[in-house]
């Protein structure tokens, strides 16, 4: 048997069909052989990337460092307002600012393999450059996100995140800022810290600490699709104190652990407030084991692995 | 210099970041080797599959067949009525039928290598799969589709499409409705009518015969991606008289057959009103050459081919 679920306050739904489904160690994936040739996120090849923005570590022992995408989807060229052409015709320049984060200095190791202390390094940089870039004319939103693997979109397997700040915010950020808007405004409390308390004690619990809760969501549209939220209400990544950066990472690196074991592709997304909005901090981790095809481009999804299957594969059972 | 692009008429956002991108033959996908191995949607196989529904052709010498699908993503079990518990839980049995029409008794031949008349035989099998499964107790919905090629989310490579009869009608074809209705409200005129009327003589037209046109939409959210409309305000490919199914096999053999050029893995999905809504029917086709990665999923696409370039490689110019 399986369930049409709908997610728990936006319009998305997604047939989980377990029976057509496969066991958790049936996803693992065969590690893919990097083909050779020079890689320009490498030590030594820091003069042939657009200039650095930033670097933790020093010049010629960099632990991480920060730089414009050589092969950017914005540019801050052109008009960043939007306008609209008889009707139907609605739009801009692609204005905003395109920035890479190499995660590492050693091209053989991945997120996974990096410590919670790296990690904590690493979120110092996303809130360095959301403050940063959120501040520069024309900017409503700074998006930050990381693909890893074939499958997950990226061609460099040189580990890395991304940063696209843009004159729009996300269409899903948006609808969930909205979401939250009309639940406060009903029941006066926003609907992420409920479902966090519901959430955490159910079949879709996955790793909880002091400041950190994580759950493989209830409409997940993905196979071990794992979400990770503050427990208290913060709005973004840069307004964590020191011991919930610390709680965050630890609990990145529980998550990034057993993604290794299934040597998956993955996405995440940072899912911060937009300026002037209220909104509940979270990172949504996709991995990125099945395809979406025509029947998921009209809308519903179809996911053959149970969230509550994910979970226990997550919590070790 | 790019775009930042919004659709028509729904709340989807495209950045066309053409710079990145590659010019149309740089898209060419290398040949598949097909793995050696039985295929149960060959002549000899037909007791394999579950009981078939309908044929086209002779038992022993069928040119389409039509039966359910054994991984069937939903079915006839359970509850189709959706409920709600305590708030965020929304759900029903994955309720439905599931179906696939084999296009080809010939292994070695796609879509593309089809002929009109073909492509005729197979609009009829949609349109009788339509109207007989929307006739069920419980189903809101008959979304038929077709994936081709494994980055278009398909296992088996023998030609076929897939029908799902489920209890939900699809998001985006209940946006659409909406904004359908929205738009008539407010101009007295559905908004595709005007679309066409709009793009038809723009640079991304493409094809064009007496009862149907295609083009690339101004916000495309993949590489080549292109739709079919019917001129006439026509709500469902159930309502085509034969001059209009003869020239839609026409127009979408036209696409095809420059796919086939590419190699490209695509999708594309029939756009049929939902019941009792007004609605203008159309394919939407989705090469799928670009992987959606984290920036995608939460909402704004990039796409490194601009439409009016599409448009061009369609065109043959």
């Amino acid at each position: 048997m399986g369930e049409l679920r709908k997610d728990y306050f936006l319009d998305r739904w997604v047939i989980i069909a377990s029976e057509r489904g496969k066991r958790p160690h049936e996803f693992v994936q065969e590690q893919v052989k990097q083909k050779a040739g020079k890689c320009y996120f490498c030590p030594g090849s820091e003069d042939e990337t657009p200039p650095e923005i930033f670097r933790i570590g020093a010049k010629n022992r960099w632990k991480m460092r920060v730089f414009p995408n050589k092969f950017a989807a914005v540019r801050q060229e052109g008009q960043a307002s939007i306008k609209t052409d008889n009707i139907f015709y609605t739009f801009s320049a692609n204005y905003g600012m395109h920035e890479v984060i190499v995660e590492t200095n050693d091209h053989k190791k991945q997120l996974w393999d990096l410590a919670p202390k790296d990690i904590v390094d690493l979120i110092s940089l996303y809130s360095m450059r959301i403050k940063e870039l959120g501040k520069m004319n024309g900017i409503k939103y700074v998006q930050v996100f990381k693909n890893s693997g074939k499958e997950g979109g990226t061609s460099i397997l040189h580990s890395h995140s991304q940063v696209i700040a843009y004159n729009k915010v996300p269409e899903l950020v948006e609808q969930e800022a909205k979401a939250i808007k009309e639940f406060k405004e009903k029941m006066n409390i926003c609907p992420y810290c409920c479902i966090i308390n519901s959430e955490k004690d159910s079949f879709r619990r996955c790793f909880e600490n002091r400041n950190f809760v994580a759950f493989a969501p209830y409409a997940s549209r993905f196979p071990f699709e794992i979400w990770v939220l503050a427990k208290q209400h913060v709005k973004s990544i840069t307004d964590l104190d020191n011991g919930q950066v610390k709680d965050l990472a630890e609990v990145m690196n529980s998550i990034l652990k057993k993604l290794k074991k299934l040597n998956a592709p993955y996405n995440f997304m940072l899912h911060n407030s937009p300026a002037g909005e209220d909104f509940h901090f979270h990172i949504e981790i996709l991995p990125r084991l099945a395809t979406w095809a025509g029947f998921e481009f009209n809308g519903t999804i179809i996911n053959t692995l149970p969230p509550e299957e994910a979970a226990k594969f997550y919590r070790g059972e």
